[in-house]
């Protein structure tokens, strides 16, 4: 959509075996090469970035002008796979203006979404298709595909004015990693986080 | 979700036979008897009001603090039926912020969303199952279900800080009314409706 466009418009959510939108502005990829230092399971990283730069996510983002009133929408898609034990997700972020939240709606597959506030609280919700996660402002959030096979993918909607602030995250990561251990998926401390005071 | 919850939250979409929430803050129910001079037909209102107090549409509500950078959200369901030959239809409203916008995801039925701006340019999108609409700041919104037996659903998301100026729409209605005529659903002019220069 140009952002001189100023009449209603629509889009579909085309729920077939890949879900996908039938327009949108912008399609974002992240593969593994994007994600240096974001896994906990460094050699694990390096072994399969040798194997192949495997695509961990995508999103499609539907434009709009990026300030407050405004709406940002689209869809994410976090591939199934793991990093060593570690199972894919998006890079994760809080928002540059903290006090915006956002809405997830989940339309296929299974993932944790995992979050924090700046003062080092935390929060695991799952995301099953029909759930909707309301990610509070102040909130920084990361989802995480927990499916052996299937792609996870959400709708999301948050305020034009948000913004992207991954600095943060990428520093020393989520305080809680998601893993999956004699075959279970496991919410685990991670060994890099440290407190705000300890920073 | 008590205004005091700040940790993230999730609720169900439950896509059943009849769309519902597995939990909400609010319920709000419209019947006939509340849209008393908002059908062109006023003949024909008092005759089915006379017969029941029919109810119109539906709203499941959850709350947050109506501050900007949250986002309120819930769903809408019109049910089916006419007054006279006019779709039965939400209220309708501004934005009293005016310059703040809404998604609505439809979930399920067929409709079509009316909408205009203070300077009376008009459009009508059409509501199908997994159509995503973006309905920009400054544009008044009515949903209308144009099914003959089915609920017309939909998911919305707006900002915290949006509110609502019903009076605006309640003077003179909107600039189009969706009728059912020689059996097929048409967008016509309302009669009582006046330009912005004529008011």
């Amino acid at each position: 959509m140009p952002e001189e466009t100023l009449r209603p418009f629509t889009f579909d959510i085309i729920r077939a075996e890949n879900v996908i939108l039938n327009t949108y502005d912008n399609h974002i990829k992240r593969s593994l090469s994007a994600m240096r230092n974001q896994y906990h399971d460094e050699k694990a990283y390096e072994a399969l970035l040798n194997q192949q730069d495997y695509m961990l996510y995508e999103v499609y983002e539907v434009k709009r002008p990026e300030i407050a009133g405004e709406l940002l929408q689209g869809i994410s898609i976090v591939h199934p796979g793991k990093v060593g034990d570690e199972f894919f997700m998006t890079k994760g972020h809080f928002h540059s203006e903290l006090d915006t939240a956002e809405v997830y709606y989940c339309l296929q597959g299974e993932g944790l979404m995992v979050m924090e506030t700046p003062e080092g609280e935390w929060a695991v919700e799952k995301l099953i298709p029909e759930k909707v996660l309301y990610v509070p402002p102040r909130w920084a959030h990361r989802s995480v595909n927990t499916s052996r096979n299937e792609d996870l993918v959400t709708f999301f909607v948050y305020p034009g004015n948000a913004g992207h602030d991954y600095g943060s995250i990428e520093k020393q990561g989520f305080r809680k990693l998601v893993v999956e251990r004699e075959g279970e998926v496991q919410v685990i401390d991670n060994p890099r986080w440290l407190p705000p005071e300890a920073r």
